[in-house]
């Protein structure tokens, strides 16, 4: 797919751009195509980061040499603070600054599986976040195995008393992403629904879509009043191996142990930094990213490759010379894997009425198949003009309305408009939460394509002349 | 590859096999088709087996399900076996038998790698087979990198004293397999040769295709006098990380504990299985395949897959009642990745002479994608005929002499002939040695075309009236 795709779109990167834009944006470029910010400004900055972006990489190439895997609340994520501060400053951006707040920090332990009986055999597992600890002993008991989350949540109260419930289920491979809703309530749900049922601990299979010896973590949830169990996630072979030897009809025994523990409230902070308006009384641009990961991994896909794609987009503006009228804002956020704990502070610190639109990258470094707007009618034009100005990319409209990223989530919540850059997910859950989430994995083509139309995002909201606030409702 | 190129062979192997066979085979059939072993049966047996065949796949599901990793000399070996004897009882075979040796046998222990200095995180790495322990407190020391194995063995004696040796290398990925012979030196030799020049420890770039953090084992040489030191293999995405690291100037410490362990001599052995020949003193065909696998997972493609093709195309011999003039054994042998010991255990205790063609299975399972032969000017026609009939399923006839493989290594190093049926090798060294080695890389669709090649070349060659013995050498 992708070797088909991007040789399209070198292809149509390499044509005058005018060629594009003029004729797909004729109603737009009258008014726009006088000045520094006009659509062939704008295309120009495109089809330079279409052509030779290198900043992307290399900021995700710093972070995961340089840094590593970068664990919320971890000496390791402050040390990723303490790099982008100066990486940001360096290229220039203002206002520079960590924000920090405390957090309830968890730290993985010991990890391992192995079936007992019948059929001895170890198999690779990871902890769940937030997952209970078995004892440096472990945990010694039957499985007992459900296919979906469904079934798990109609067996009886106390049916599982101290047995190792397994939850199967199979997560589909789709470009946007969809399968996770299907398959990760198994994550986030199947564990505390064992508990209730007197479960020992659970292991599931990774929700995830490849076919390697790495689990997928990822926070588990436990509802309120439920007891914290171990929970663990197998590998998608792990969990077919699983499955084949509960076929064949006999009890099988897991000896599991898990020894993850939690440090109590640590220092977490969100980084951000700008490039500021002429108009200080206009709402700011917030771009964001998330700067923590999961420890299995260096966090290339999830999410330095975000903070990559939004910076690299910004420095072509600040580079540019060209004031925008609203202030671009850079949020690299802390502790979203645990909790999004980086996005309230930021949200409470910073009220949502200073924010007009709000985007997020972190879907990985795949290309940008879509763009989603959630705008006023006021900003008609502006949708209409990102969307000329991302056609030569080969970006389409989307009819769904944005939702914003996680990280911009309680800002989205209060009000502030919203504008996706879809990226391709068809490969995202092979790596999603993996120790395999590293830097081979990024392709800078299609990086650079992101930064493209992050370029042509960021250019045309920061000059919008609309009115972006936040509507105030009546009732 | 797979996909464009499986459907056409399964579109040969739908059309009536003698369209292919009379039109290529004239020469032959005038004298083999009027029996049971004749062209059409076999051809018939050949399509039988390349359109239903689960019996290579059962074989595989088992030994990876119910036993899991075998290596050599430990209880889960010893398991396979009785597994083995099972099975090939209750499949028919004749002679099923368990030949034991003892040999000494190295277990793996902990193993972990983090760089300590200037940019702290862990890294994925596996001890290589005989590697020394770390002790369990590890090993802290700077890392020197070398490119590759010439660049180590130019060092100067004493040169590395204390140093953690690194070699990076890049394997080729290569349909015939060759480029472990180019990437191979640095697991077989680089610990040898860093162990001369004073290095306290050694981690190379996993042998292998792949990008996942799942490092590739395998055994490495001592050279006569050298003391074993601890030898560890990286994942691809940690070795492209630290030379990324390395290639920043400032020095890097990695801290590598490795604690595998010697237990002494244990007993390993071979399983055998005949289909007895009509003429006792016609020497037998030998098909072979390995029934250990290293530890890290359940060696689906190395090796159960080979003892699956091998039994399931001698079963369907066995199953048309024909009984061949020499005898088919069956060797699924012992201890091949630690060393060969149960391919010389078999040599020592079956002469060369009882043998007239040696052939193993022991590449993964992907298609057969041409056949080598080395048999005397009298088997010429057994060639043309094995030609003929393999035509049908895609598989040309190489240029290239057979060699045999490593469990009839001695046989064939004593005069027996030799057919490789050999196995498109593309992306067997994603897998090899690592622990993706598990079921799900198997596909049933290529394993099928392998018993089918297999079925033919076992069927004339157990019905061939050539002179097959081993050539007296006239000095």
């Amino acid at each position: 797919m992708k070797k088909l795709i991007l040789p399209a779109l070198c292809a149509l990167a390499s044509l005058p751009s005018t060629a594009f834009a003029q004729s797909n944006a004729t109603s737009v470029s009258s008014r726009t195509n006088s000045h520094a910010t006009g659509n062939d400004a704008i295309a120009a900055m495109r089809d330079a980061a279409m052509e030779s972006d290198t900043l992307a990489y290399a900021i995700t190439e710093g972070l995961t040499t340089e840094i590593g895997p970068r664990l919320a609340g971890t000496e390791a994520e402050a040390r990723a603070r303490a790099w982008g501060v100066a990486r940001l400053t360096a290229l220039g951006f203002s206002n520079v600054a960590i924000e920090t707040y405390q957090m309830p920090t968890w730290i993985r332990g010991a990890e391992t599986a192995e079936i007992v009986s019948p059929y001895p055999q170890a198999m690779h597992v990871t902890a769940l976040g937030r997952s209970a600890s078995t004892g440096d002993s472990g945990i010694r008991a039957e499985i007992v195995a459900f296919e979906t989350v469904e079934q798990l949540r109609a067996a009886p109260m106390s049916s599982l008393d101290g047995k190792i419930v397994y939850v199967g289920h199979h997560m589909m491979r789709t470009q946007d992403g969809s399968g996770y809703g299907f398959a990760g309530p198994a994550r986030w749900f199947a564990a505390s629904l064992a508990s209730e049922r007197g479960a020992a601990a659970i292991v599931i299979r990774s929700v995830g879509t490849d076919n390697h010896r790495n689990p997928h973590t990822g926070g588990t949830n436990w509802a309120e009043g439920v007891s914290p169990i171990p929970a663990g996630a197998l590998s998608n072979p792990d969990a077919d191996n699983l499955e084949r030897m509960v076929a064949l009809g006999r009890p099988v025994t897991m000896h599991l142990t898990l020894t993850p523990q939690w440090l109590g409230d640590r220092e977490s902070g969100n980084v951000i930094a700008d490039i500021p308006g002429s108009d200080p009384d206009a709402p700011m641009i917030i771009a964001a990213c998330h700067l923590d990961s999961w420890d299995l991994a260096t966090g290339a896909f999830d999410d330095a490759a975000g903070c990559g794609i939004i910076t690299a987009a910004a420095h072509r503006i600040l580079e540019s010379g060209a004031q925008p009228r609203r202030t671009i804002r850079l949020l690299w956020a802390g502790a979203e894997e645990v909790g999004l704990f980086g996005a309230r502070a930021y949200a409470e610190r910073h009220p949502a009425a200073e924010h007009a639109v709000a985007s997020e990258s972190d879907f990985g470094a795949d290309r940008v198949w879509r763009v989603e707007f959630n705008l006023p009618d006021s900003a008609s034009g502006d949708a209409d003009r990102i969307t000329s100005l991302l056609a030569p990319l080969g970006i389409p409209r989307s009819p769904i309305p944005a939702t914003g990223g996680a990280d911009t989530s309680p800002l989205v919540a209060g009000g502030v408009w919203a504008i996706d850059l879809q990226q391709d997910g068809t490969r995202y859950f092979d790596l999603h939460h993996t120790p395999d989430d590293t830097l081979d994995k990024i392709d800078p083509a299609q990086m650079r394509q992101n930064v493209a139309a992050w370029t042509v995002m960021l250019s045309v909201m920061s000059n919008s002349q609309a009115d972006l606030g936040i509507p105030q409702t009546t009732e």
